[in-house]
């Protein structure tokens, strides 16, 4: 079985590298990803410059290959380009950091695996929900189930699994859940400073929640120390709302 | 009423302009846009980097903010630090080049509308089928017709409208529908060449639909020269997907 790996957080982090070795000797493995950190990039891909491909070693062997570009654009050139074969399955991550709720649309991690299932391959993304002091043995193994998990099961085409892992021991973990994504809303704040040479700048600081969110969501289900599973789809469509608009017309 | 216009071509683009001076006698126009051109960065925000604001000048006059940053960028700092009221809608646009199918995951100018519905404004995007010679006059006279629309019928909370216009005179359009977003798998298709130095780099050159697609999407609608008007949400979750893996259960 052929696996993509890829991530956001740059070719040679820890997360990445944990699932590689978690993997490695079971799996015939790729890794094509970004050359450097790519957060936040969201589902963006480059256009309108060249993309570099550089071999990467790591403790003196190849490694993988190290793109100039966002997490999307690696997977769109891995398939493309630099792979002989389309991979059986993509999988991007191990996130350092969570990837709930509205982060979702913001994140190159699940962009990666969205653009996986663009291109018909089952994919996940997964995630830690830490910032500090990781540890990504756990996340390893479970993402390891979840190659099981979906060799077994399939996925609907199109859909991804974006999957959130508490940074706890497997011990302290209450369990797994199929959630959907949070749509609570959050109110930004941004930070106003000055440069050394006085000319102000914002920093977008934080996010906060402004409701309670619905029951069953990733973000909610995650702060109760479970792994969460929520199926992706990179179609937009508001079903419903089409209808509805629909049979009020607008004219020309 | 309040109205913040952006886009993602950057705030001296034609079709900002040509939305500016269709509305600018009847409504309360602000406009906070990127800097400079911003395609293809998909739904991304600026977490690495400070955010910079210039106040900028048309014909003399000051005309709006600047921003280093990406359109939703410019959303979320418009709300949260530039305007003393919060706007009752979000226009982005006018884009040159359409936003269908499966760019609407790229777009920046979708992504802008996507954030304002985010922040529970009404918004909407619209964009102007050419890359050459654009004529923005009907569509901004039709963006016009969409704010009535909006105002008059509402929308559902968290659903902003893409709206892709064909570049043709208004007599020769045939209509208006409204559309799902086309999901027909694309193959990429990459241009490798050298520089002048030697190293080889890749240009993404060109998407070419691998199926058919379904009927009444975005992308078949706006080739038989009709107005295509997509409700879109930020809800990513494949909940039909939910319910069939959850009755397969995984183990921790």
């Amino acid at each position: 079985m052929r696996i993509l790996l890829t991530n956001d957080d740059g070719i040679l982090a820890e997360g990445l590298i944990a699932l590689y070795e978690e993997l490695k000797d079971d799996f015939d493995l790729s890794v094509v990803a970004p050359e450097t950190e790519m957060s936040a990039v969201g589902h963006s891909i480059t256009l309108s410059n060249p993309i570099r491909v550089r071999r990467m070693k790591r403790n003196g062997c190849f490694f993988g290959y190290g793109i100039s570009g966002t997490p999307a654009d690696c997977v769109k050139i891995a398939i493309q380009e630099i792979l002989h074969q389309k991979p059986d399955m993509v999988i991007s991550g191990i996130n350092m950091g969570s990837n709930v709720g509205i982060n979702l649309l913001y994140s190159g991690t699940v962009s990666a695996a969205t653009e996986g299932a663009f291109l018909g391959i089952p994919s996940f993304a997964v995630s830690l929900n830490t910032k500090n002091d990781p540890d990504f043995s756990f996340p390893a193994e479970f993402s390891r189930r979840m190659i099981t998990f979906i060799s077994r099961n399939g996925l609907q085409e199109g859909t991804a699994l974006n999957v959130n892992i508490p940074a706890l021991p497997k011990s302290q973990i209450k369990g797994i859940s199929f959630t959907r994504q949070d749509l609570v809303r959050q109110k930004d704040t941004f930070e106003k400073r000055n440069d050394p040479r006085g000319n102000s700048y914002y920093w977008l600081a934080s996010e906060t929640p402004v409701e309670e969110s619905i029951p069953n969501t990733d973000l909610k289900v995650l702060q109760e120390n479970r792994i969460t599973i929520t199926p992706i789809t990179f179609d937009l469509t508001d079903l419903k709302e089409i209808e509805r608009l629909a049979s009020l017309g607008v004219d020309l």
